[in-house]
């Protein structure tokens, strides 16, 4: 089976943009720590160019990202994927959080990290590079943001 | 909305590997190496209670496995997610791999790698843990698998 044509670079960023921007957005996020990788399912809001998640403070994800400060997330399918390298810019306890943060997040999301109540956390990242494709055809030109810059 | 009453052990276990036997699997996988995570999505096919990938032997996945000897891989969706943590356990190139590794992953997936040719290589990586679970009520009894043996 033939795949479609590759989609030109204007379109992929497009597509980036509906994936972040659609109404409950679940990323994988690996993290990385001395003894190996992380990797969980978490909920995402994009706020201000920016990729908020929230989970616990004492959690993997967010020890792994306050020691290294980076994280890898990948929004899917597998066949229809969007790679993000990103860094963590700010971490926020839940009722530390301004308001674009708490708000932002809840209204993007099925949930309201205040509720949880605890040792919640908000990390808010900025993605410094984003891939994004389909199929084998599409690898070339896979690159739409370079150093937190969308290219094209 | 009231998610569906948690799954027994012996429901997600079949559930398991009928995710792991389904005709072409995608997995995301995570490597790490000491300037971060990496995550990548990567065909598997599930043979003799292992995993077996494919990938470019220079890739980072396939280096970073040599170099750590662990990764972790997830099968989606992000709500219905089964986590396995493996240890890499042997690695051939395309052109000297056994029969039930080369045959074996042609006939499970949608590509063969003995068709790449070049640098590819299969990695053959041994579960370790096991977990799954769909919604927050199902995070209790996650884990299926530990120490690379079924619970339960």
């Amino acid at each position: 089976m033939t795949p479609p044509e590759p989609r030109p670079p204007a379109t992929r960023r497009a597509d980036v943009l509906a994936k972040l921007t659609a109404p409950v957005v679940d990323a994988w996020v690996a993290t990385s720590a001395a003894d190996g990788p992380y990797l969980v399912p978490l909920t995402l809001a994009w706020l201000r160019e920016r990729i908020v998640l929230a989970t616990d403070g004492k959690s993997r994800t967010a020890i792994n990202l306050a020691a290294t400060g980076t994280a890898r997330l990948a929004l899917g399918p597998t066949r229809d994927v969007v790679m993000i390298d990103a860094v963590l810019e700010e971490t926020f306890p839940v009722a530390q959080a301004p308001s674009w943060v708490a708000d932002g997040y809840a209204a993007s999301t099925d949930w309201d990290p205040r509720t949880a109540g605890g040792s919640c956390a908000y990390l808010i990242l900025r993605p410094d590079r984003i891939q994004a494709w389909r199929e084998e055809n599409e690898l070339q030109d896979r690159t739409l943001m370079r150093d937190g810059t969308w290219s094209g």
